[in-house]
């Protein structure tokens, strides 16, 4: 079990959204991060690294991000519409700009197909919190 | 002049909003995100600690946001309205409830009053950016 | 399997540690920087706030450095040891620190023997990475 | 005067440093954490983005570890020299490698001469405030 999962049970949080959807979110978004740092790394190693510029751009966006939509919705505690939505719309846009560019090198690049399965994930885990938030 | 100024004539970018107005708004970012930062660990040192717990935990987000906001933007090449304005939407937003909370205790702390200046001058930048990206 | 684990076999990196070792340290990283981010936001609901200030300060230092070092290790293509030996004994320092502090709070609050789990657990994966470069 | 400049004398902190000089440090690691940022897209934005590679990758680690350095030496408060000591000399560190591959591409392009400027003067800071620590 994540340690969002192990911590959301731990303390009064605002909100109605369940805890596990939250920590879902919470994990999509730390993955997410995790794997475009990790792609935009591995571009940078291919010999073709001049195609790989909108993906390396891309993914550092996406890394930004998430990271900090990751850290905002992990404390968990400011319940603030007027942020979170924004913040999680620009997350999942993000998201899906990154996919989409990924999923295009994934059949020349297996570390591309990887992070495009990350950015659907976490577009899908924006988008489902999102929701539940409406 | 600051670096991001200096940057910002040195390479080709997309979009075209004018590098005075671009720049403005990553320093104006780039200081709040140090604004709120310090803040927070000031508020930490304050005897009547119970009070300022609303000001930690805005200071703590707006400072995630607008480092994210100031790094995303500060590439200056991804212009994707998608993305860009929702984030800065959020941000905008997140400053403006930092910098109520901020003035709430600028009278009894003046490291509230001067994050609470830092708070005003990024939304300010933030919306002024979102007007010229329109 | 985590996503630092895919990535790791899909391109060339420097250096001769191997892959188990980095990507348990890349993850070990990246759960005390949202376990830590998680405890503060929990110490900060706590009554007992001003008890918890020692704590908090130390899950934002423990977040920020642990967060910073997964991403340049989780890059895993800067292989210089004066970067990446003082980072990783930075974080493991902090780590302890941290940990240590969770600990004493532990009996009291989940959130904190949770965290403290996470703090160790990344000590020690600091530690068994700078073994394994030296 | 920075924000850093601002804060610094609003409250408590611990530790024997003079705030003139912490404040300087804290404003060439925010600086230098913005150039870098810049200069790594500026970098992808140049026809010979192949040579620019090893620019690249500095300019992120340097980003990441000048910004976790910044939050954590601007909060002022944590003064373990087990942590802040190896933080810096890291921090240094990459300052100075980046600085030398900057410097390199200077001649060519002036986002990396201005990206060079900053690292070395980021690098002096750290060394000061290193000294001053001991």
């Amino acid at each position: 079990m994540s340690y969002a999962r192990q911590m959301l049970d731990t303390y009064p949080r605002g909100g109605t959204v369940e805890s596990d959807l939250l920590a879902a979110t919470i994990d999509a978004l730390n993955d997410c991060a995790q794997a475009c740092n990790a792609d935009n790394a591995a571009d940078l190693s291919e010999p073709s690294v001049a195609d790989m510029v909108t993906c390396i751009r891309l993914c550092l966006d996406c890394t930004d991000i998430c990271a900090a939509t990751a850290a905002v919705i992990g404390r968990l505690t400011s319940d603030d519409p007027r942020v979170t939505r924004p913040l999680l719309e620009a997350c999942a846009a993000i998201c899906r700009s990154c996919g989409d560019e990924c999923e295009r090198h994934a059949p020349h690049h297996a570390h591309c197909r990887i992070c495009a399965e990350a950015c659907r994930s976490c577009e899908r885990a924006c988008l489902a919190l999102l929701e539940a938030l409406a």
